[in-house]
């Protein structure tokens, strides 16, 4: 079941996203724009951050106070005690403080730098300093999503929402899913036999982050703003999952 | 610089590869048989395991002679000695063991299950077992095979070497990056303006890590053997850098 070409488009002119804008009707612009029109299968992969916006998930900092534990951490750590009172708000645990560096586990399960509470990128024309949160269930705003876009297009569409991770042992960010619905998040290789007929013991694949991986190339980090790709050719047999099925349990974990 | 589309196509008709096999070679044969000729920038995507049988990284167990430290850790563990023999002749130390797994820092840097020793794939049709080594030397092999291909096709070629690799936090694998020649295997937006002309504080993509996590969704683990993916549209400005970019040196890690 796996697909011999797949093609990747970055949706030209998805403008900068609001609170309340409806990100279907952006994607449906988007692809009017590209001249694509959306076939059973296809994937759509959306940066966590168009996702949070319409879903009003910035706070202003002026708004936020920080807790005594914000603040000896702030201090310890050399970040703004209002940023780091945000971080914990989103958060179950601190995994590891270190001056600059602050990866915690996030209510979600993902274990990641600041919770995902993000600096750049977020209108501050006003000259009021914002930061912007994940979606409050990325999950369930995948899905929404996906229920619109495939009742607008009538074929069945799948989305992934994905963000920049740093990872343990590697340098440099990677795309990962952190909401999915329409497709399977895992698929468990295990049972398959090989090339030679033997059973794979061990071969359960992070199908979606290996698909908001290959989009964050299209994405861009800094000035760029592709905030959606298509993600065309994918196969799959394997039961739709959520993103939720990639978090490894903290008691399956060796590195929390 | 971020490419408003891209292609991957796997190539058809690889065969199943023997020591020697010149896989420089083996892709131009792929190539024609798919109507497919190299551009400039263009990149291929190997998986290791093509690479490290080309290179005969192949060892017969029957072969192998556990040491002391395997024969105890194998016990420990429920690991043929062995392969863990194997394992432990590619590690420099071991990160966690556990009844059914073994993570170690393979010499080449790699935070790796297995130190990437590997009982699949590989041909025991004569009754004796084997396991494939990684590459002894990845981004040498990925250099010399992009040499082979930019001559062949005159237009500068990239080449990456993928393997799937688990992760601290996140069930299932990924495709990562293990040798990488002529592209940059990080891209550093450090200093580049983000949306609203502020700058990135701390933005570094893992760019041949998500390269070879998009490659590995045509690869298929299992059955399927499509081990080498032309992605075509790429756009990078950064210097180019090997896979070695890509490791966190321990002194950076905060686990292991």
């Amino acid at each position: 079941m796996t697909a011999p070409s797949l093609s990747l488009h970055a949706l030209p002119g998805i403008p900068m996203v609001q609170p309340g804008d409806d990100l279907a009707g952006l994607i449906g612009d988007g692809l009017a724009r590209a001249g694509l029109t959306p076939q059973a299968g296809d994937v759509f992969v959306l940066a966590q951050k168009i996702v949070s916006k319409s879903e009003g998930r910035t706070v202003l900092l002026d708004t936020v106070t920080p807790g005594p534990e914000a603040e000896e951490l702030g201090a310890r750590i050399g970040k703004d005690p209002r940023i780091v009172q945000a971080i914990l708000g989103e958060a179950v645990r601190v995994v590891r403080a270190r001056p600059g560096l602050l990866i915690v586990e996030h209510k979600l399960g993902f274990v990641m730098a600041n919770a995902g509470v993000d600096q750049s990128n977020v209108d501050g024309r006003d000259g009021q300093a914002r930061v912007l949160l994940l979606p409050e269930d990325p999950d369930g705003s995948a899905q929404a999503i996906r229920t619109q876009l495939t009742a607008r297009f009538g074929v069945p569409l799948a989305v992934v929402i994905n963000d920049s991770f740093g990872r343990a042992w590697r340098r440099g960010t990677a795309g990962i899913a952190i909401g999915v619905a329409g497709l399977p998040a895992l698929v468990d290789l295990r049972g398959n036999p090989d090339l030679f007929g033997r059973i794979l013991e061990v071969s359960i694949i992070g199908f979606a982050d290996e698909i908001a991986a290959a989009a964050s190339l299209l994405m861009g980090q800094a000035a760029e703003g592709q905030p959606v790709v298509l993600v065309r050719g994918l196969r799959w047999t394997a039961e739709e999952s959520t993103a939720q099925a990639l978090v490894r349990p903290a008691a399956e974990d060796l590195f929390r």
